[in-house]
């Protein structure tokens, strides 16, 4: 064990505080991994039903260890208990839409075509294919869902629900809330019978655990959440590998919104009011905050509407210090652009206490200040103002995003419009806001470079495609193949047999 | 036009003949790429059913110039006649399944989760997601499948198939072919309504046309298929962009083959007849040749089987010279190891002629020189006498494979052995040869690294979805939406919506 060690520290007033985390060192690293790959075919060989089980006991520990979590949870934070409460559920719901799937094979992908004689343009042995997992996965978790996107979030889940274990870099914005949920993933793991060696978590501030990581040899995939620098860093990293790895990096994005002149005309303020909230949610630290709203048309009913707001608005810890830092910093290196109105509360340095910032300028001072097209991570958004003609240019200079967003007005016929935003987008949104990531099977969070890594979704059921590969058996024997390829279909899966979906 | 030009040379004599070719140029590349990137959204904007009706009319343009597309090809490539047919048959078949599965909306994964206010852990807006084309595709075609793996081979017909419009590097070892069918393309094309600049191609020998492509800014993807060095190449330039892509790079592999003790006591000579003939198909320039074989038992009456092949077996042209320079150069180094036996013909340097040749060793020999477990292109193959108990420890060794095939005895209860030569390859084959890859659903021609850069399939109709990626619509109006999408499912295409997939 490692002689350094780590405290929590409390947004709310800066503080150190509770129990000091032991630093992961190499060879614990390493050790966690070798044990990682060493349980790896016997995870990958549970049966679906053991494996869904798996999944929904974790939920089922989560909810039972869920007082603890919050209490810990808020104070390392800052987040307050209603939000985390309703975390701690969507993390549980997460999982259990996980073990729905695999229970139904769905995430297989099991097709089977029949030797074929008369095949063309020669005969076709009889060929199966599925997707089995990669292999023992690393999941850096984010700091601003200590649930969702953390040590058993979306990452850790899906690549559990493919079949491979997981070993998580635990945030250092929450250790005690990686290591409760920790125990409570062991626990279930133990309750199902299943060796611990599949889940393991590394605690630490130390960058180069980064680095053991994404270069152990036994690991065949990341998932991460968090910073395009980190990202990047990951992507680079796992490229320099003897045997590349793919990494699925969802690095943030500044979710444009649009809103067009008849859109203003008739709720101009209920936009407004709504994109406010969308901003300031979770103090801005979401990754589908609205960073950029265009606004085709004279804005100053929807900045009056931002003003009031602003004064009804509390102070909000920040993460921790160096997201606060970023974030002054970020703030009054904008407020010192001429020709930029600054609407905000003051700025506190006691705690990790900041107060929202809207950015107003026009698309002229926009266009020739390119700081702003840039994401600010926290409570900061810019407002433009525009004209409906300058949308197609603003879409075509954008980069990557998670999200774009358009309000229109009644039946305005933008459909050319909206298909714009989707060349730019993983999610298009109609008059509505970015932020509130539904976990369903429609859901894709992911969008082009920078905004992620790869094109998959890392929210909602096809996040676990991820983290498996297809594979072939061909002119096997029935009883040699894996049974979810058997003739006799003895899991009862959804499997396209010669182009015919059925079970 | 460039100043520089190339002929094709005929493998048989080695002499180069007939029409020259313009080397492209940067100006004609980057001209080419910007008229295929001004088409993509008309491209990407057609129905269904005139881009299956497309997809469809390609195949029957190269059906009618078929007699010109075999007479050039046996020229350039110096493969036979029959195999020639065979291909262009099977090119036309790859199309014409890609509009069938175009027709039927499946590779668009249509999926709609509709608004739900009792969703949890909060009430769910109309989700709808589907694939939508990533844009401009630029691909490398293969010098040995001059139809199947090249200009309309597989990765071309399945980014047109996805709605990306199409740059193809023309292999320089047939440029005849690939202009032969660039102009079939054409004729599709103009015959269907649709641009002509959604399909182009660049001819040249000029190593820098591949970092022109590559690095295009407009380029969303790469697929190639060829040599390991060429495919690291493309992605290590793929991954320095500002704006890394993806890229689907075949690159080759040894199709490792185990042959249990009760196999060859059963059917031993039978099995290296059948593996003799997978060695020496086209001279031995298959992806899927088998490299490595190895024998769990007395490996002499297999060996004797060789030889006695080997007698019968005429020489073959290899593909161009540089095939041969290392093919030759190959044997030469390989044969001047000690305590291997060789089993071969004599290696004629008149033409492009080579006679297959076999390496013959123990496994310890084996273990001591690992460029016996290096890919030799050409007909090269190495037998290795071992034992069973050997065989976990050679898969625990062996890089990634794209096929690898195991031989047992009737009801020779080896799931657990085969389970592991999945970890290893993307298609394990029982009692067969890995030759022969079939045009089908079930088909995974792509493994672990480095046999592929990515876990996807460059055969069969999975190969579509490495052109696509997921947008979610949230919230649309139903007329803003695509007509895969719309409540009246225009185009009766299979949706998953709810969770139960329908039409």
């Amino acid at each position: 064990m490692s002689s350094q060690t780590f405290q929590a520290v409390n947004p709310v007033d800066g503080q150190p505080f509770g129990k000091e985390y032991s630093e992961g060192t190499h060879g614990e690293v390493t050790a966690a991994i070798s044990a990682l790959s060493a349980s790896a075919t016997a995870f990958a060989a549970l049966s679906l039903s053991d494996r869904a089980n798996l999944l929904e006991k974790i939920a089922s520990e989560l909810d039972s260890a869920r007082a603890d979590l919050v209490k810990i949870a808020e104070l390392e934070t800052g987040i307050p208990q209603a939000r985390l409460n309703g975390e701690v559920t969507r993390t549980m719901i997460q999982l259990q839409l996980f073990a729905a799937q695999v229970r139904t094979g769905a995430h297989l992908n099991a097709v089977i075509d029949l030797a074929d004689a008369d095949y063309k343009p020669a005969p076709r042995p009889d060929m199966r294919k599925m997707n089995l997992p990669i292999g023992p996965v690393a999941v850096f978790g984010a700091s601003n869902f200590p649930f969702a996107f953390s040590t058993i979030g979306g990452d850790s889940a899906s690549a559990l629900a493919a079949g491979c274990p997981v070993i998580v870099k635990a945030h250092p914005s929450h250790p005690g809330v990686s290591e409760l949920t920790f125990q409570a993933v062991q626990r279930a793991l133990k309750s199902c019978g299943i060796s611990g060696d599949v889940f393991a978590i590394v605690q630490g501030r130390n960058p180069e655990i980064t680095h053991w990581l994404a270069l152990a040899e036994e690991i065949c995939a990341v998932g991460f959440t968090g910073s395009a620098g980190v990202g990047k860093l990951l992507v680079k990293l796992c490229n320099s590998r003897q045997i590349p790895i793919p990494v699925y990096a969802e690095m943030g994005s500044l979710n444009p919104v649009f809103v067009t002149a008849a859109a203003m005309t008739e709720r101009g303020v209920s936009i407004a009011e709504m994109l406010f909230d969308s901003a300031v949610l979770g103090a801005g630290q979401f990754c589908t905050k609205p960073g950029l709203i265009f606004i085709g048309a004279d804005h100053e009913p929807f900045v009056a509407t931002i003003r009031s707001k602003m004064e009804s608005v509390g102070s909000q810890p920040l993460l921790n210090k160096g997201i606060l830092d970023r974030y002054v910093e970020s703030v009054k290196s904008l407020n010192q652009i001429e020709g930029v109105e600054s609407i905000t509360g003051s700025v506190s340095v006691e705690g990790f206490i900041a107060q929202p910032t809207f950015f107003v300028m026009d698309y002229a001072h926009f266009k020739t200040h390119p700081e702003f097209a840039e994401e600010h991570f926290g409570p900061t958004t810019v407002i433009v103002k525009c004209s409906e003609e300058d949308f197609e240019e603003i879409i075509a200079q954008s980069q990557g995003q998670l999200t774009a967003t358009l309000h229109i007005g009644a039946a305005e016929p933008k459909a050319a419009l909206l298909q714009k935003l989707a060349t730019i987008a993983g999610r298009v949104i109609l008059n509505g806001a970015p932020t509130g990531v539904s976990v369903t099977a429609a859901q894709s969070h992911g969008g082009p470079w920078p905004s992620s890594s790869t094109h998959t979704t890392s929210v909602g059921t096809d996040a676990v495609f991820r983290f498996m590969r297809p594979v072939t058996f061909q002119g096997f024997a029935d009883d040699l193949l894996p049974p979810a390829l058997q003739q006799a279909n003895p899991e009862k899966i959804e499997r396209v047999v010669n182009g015919v979906r059925r079970i």
